[in-house]
């Protein structure tokens, strides 16, 4: 066969090779689709952090000169997901497919994002597990030749969230120390199939594992993270289970926002069941801050995530720092009226494992 | 090749069949997965419509002994998957990955409807065209090899929507006439690779064309008609442009729910295109309800157009008094706030053909 004389697999040996599904959750990648790249744009408080220096944008204020916090949150997602494009050279018309979500009620952010920039658009929500949802979703949707670039974008602003989960900001509540702080910010990340992605060097998007409902009964809506623990405990478990891999086969696990109260639980739990990540579990939702008291228990939001990985986490495996990554975002699928009628917080999250090295 | 001795493809020639994306916004479908299940479950006032003997399932009120609406309509999106699931002698179980979105902020009610039913859980909303995102979605991953069985549902809730989007129900206020009736039920389909659906009757899903976000700048939230309108219109244009078929390819062009006012609109719009469907073209929010004065322009929810095809069009397409249907849910992508703040409403339709014939 000619994947003999080139080294190069064609369609005839891609079509025989292993299964694309393992385990109950998990699908693999039979020619890892790769994040060409990736792009994050933040707020004034968040570009302060310890990760400032690493975001493709830091706005001076929260409004971006628009009328409302809500549209300036749109112009962060529609800046996101261009200057992705535009790092591999690319505009909006060259995205075949557009993966977006974000916090508000409808998920408007994602939509009036799509509106100007005109791409294809598939609606997602999973609250803050939404981007490694549509990393999932685009990975298999590129692997499988549906498309050759899809972006997957998540918005989040701390104004419009506390709105409308909590409190108005300018109501000025005091909250509880295991609270987080919605990061204000959007995240782009382009997924290409490898054939068009020539130069870039990596990640690939290896596996994916999609996680179930886990709901443990929490009803704290400033308690996310003891919410969100089993939900990301439950889907790492199974990435493992269902891959046969072991800790040692990445350098990080890291999830979405369980942040100082979370991610002990969700250590814990893993423990108890026979998985000990040891200092390789870290947090999107403690990197992200770092020790700023005002954020309490630390960050959170479908943007925690996805600029910690844009801005963070892609260079790092680009430089071969990190060899294999699995990101878990994790989210919190509440509103205020199921709160409000009394109900519990149910959470999820999604896996994603990404691996170092060029196609 | 095998394929010659046996009739039957094998891994080596659908590799190397037609490319899979035709045009900028349809992909094809190789080996078209099978629509192999749909269920349908209603309140009392779709039971009386004139699609009322075809449902599963005619709730007598619209709580079913919940304490509210909204956990009605939960149990609504549960009942309608285990139905479907049941009729290919399944359970929730056996079913890879549930795609599942509804009107409500955060998508609640498909959140706490996974948590029941255990399914790893994607969420998805572009509002009433929820359905055909979720169906092209599923075929996109049953095809591509990353699921074997995908259910993809839906939900709305005549009381939840009318509470959340305008007014509550209990207030009494008048609509114009305009506005359409929120359908108050759940669909489900099961979408399963052909080999797993022997005996299935089918129909199959051939292409999906996926929309852009259309927003022509309507702003009445009681006139939802004419801002889908043009979405609508823009879809189904693209999906004979991309595919090179004429309107005399399909025995039914079917909007989401368009109703009286947005059904002429896009029909118009789709002639001055060059594209004279004619008596093809229908409308779910027209079938839903007949000439049932009470809800003025016609039914809408994302409950809309799954119900008429889990419980009208798929036994026709079975049956073979159909051979092939374009299938276009429309969606309002606004939120109240948005309203609020003096946006116009974005739109959206996504399409998929569906083709009647056993795998």
């Amino acid at each position: 066969m000619e994947a003999v004389t080139t080294g190069k697999p064609t369609v005839v040996d891609r079509a025989m090779r292993a299964p694309k599904r393992v385990g109950r959750q998990t699908v693999r990648f039979q020619d890892p689709p790769v994040v060409a790249a990736g792009a994050a744009v933040v707020g004034p408080k968040e570009g302060q952090g310890p990760l400032g220096a690493y975001f493709d944008r830091v706005y001076p204020d929260t409004l971006l000169g628009e009328q409302s916090w809500e549209r300036a949150e749109c112009r962060m997602l529609v800046d996101a997901v261009r200057a992705a494009a535009g790092k591999a050279g690319l505009g909006p018309a060259d995205i075949d497919l557009l993966f977006a979500g974000d916090l508000l009620n409808q998920t408007v952010t994602a939509n009036f994002a799509a509106r100007e920039l005109d791409i294809p658009f598939l609606g997602i929500f999973n609250a803050c597990s939404t981007l490694t949802e549509g990393l999932g979703l685009s990975a298999m949707v590129v692997d499988g030749g549906y498309a050759d670039r899809v972006v997957t974008a998540v918005s989040s602003h701390h104004d419009t969230a506390e709105r409308q989960y909590r409190f108005p900001t300018e109501f000025g509540a005091q909250k509880p120390l295991t609270s987080q702080w919605t990061v204000t910010g959007a995240a782009a990340l382009l997924v290409a199939r490898p054939e068009l992605a020539a130069g870039v060097a990596g990640p690939r998007i290896t596996h994916a594992t999609f996680g179930r409902v886990v709901d443990m009964g929490v009803k704290d809506p400033f308690d996310m993270g003891s919410a969100m623990a089993p939900a990301a405990a439950d889907t790492i478990r199974r990435h493992f289970e269902d891959t046969g891999r072991r800790p040692e086969d990445y350098d990080l696990v890291v999830t979405g926002d369980l942040a100082q109260v979370g991610l002990p639980i969700a250590r814990d739990l893993l423990r108890r069941q026979g998985l000990d990540l040891a200092d390789r579990l870290a947090d999107c939702g403690l990197i992200f801050f770092g020790d700023d008291p005002q954020v309490h228990a630390g960050a959170s939001g479908a943007a925690c995530s996805g600029t910690v990985l844009a801005a963070y986490l892609l260079p790092r495996l680009r430089e071969g720092r990190y060899r294999r990554i699995l990101m878990v975002s994790t989210g919190a699928l509440f509103s205020k009226t199921t709160y409000q009628q009394g109900e519990s917080i149910p959470c999820i999250a999604h896996a994603v494992a990404l691996e170092a090295g060029a196609p």
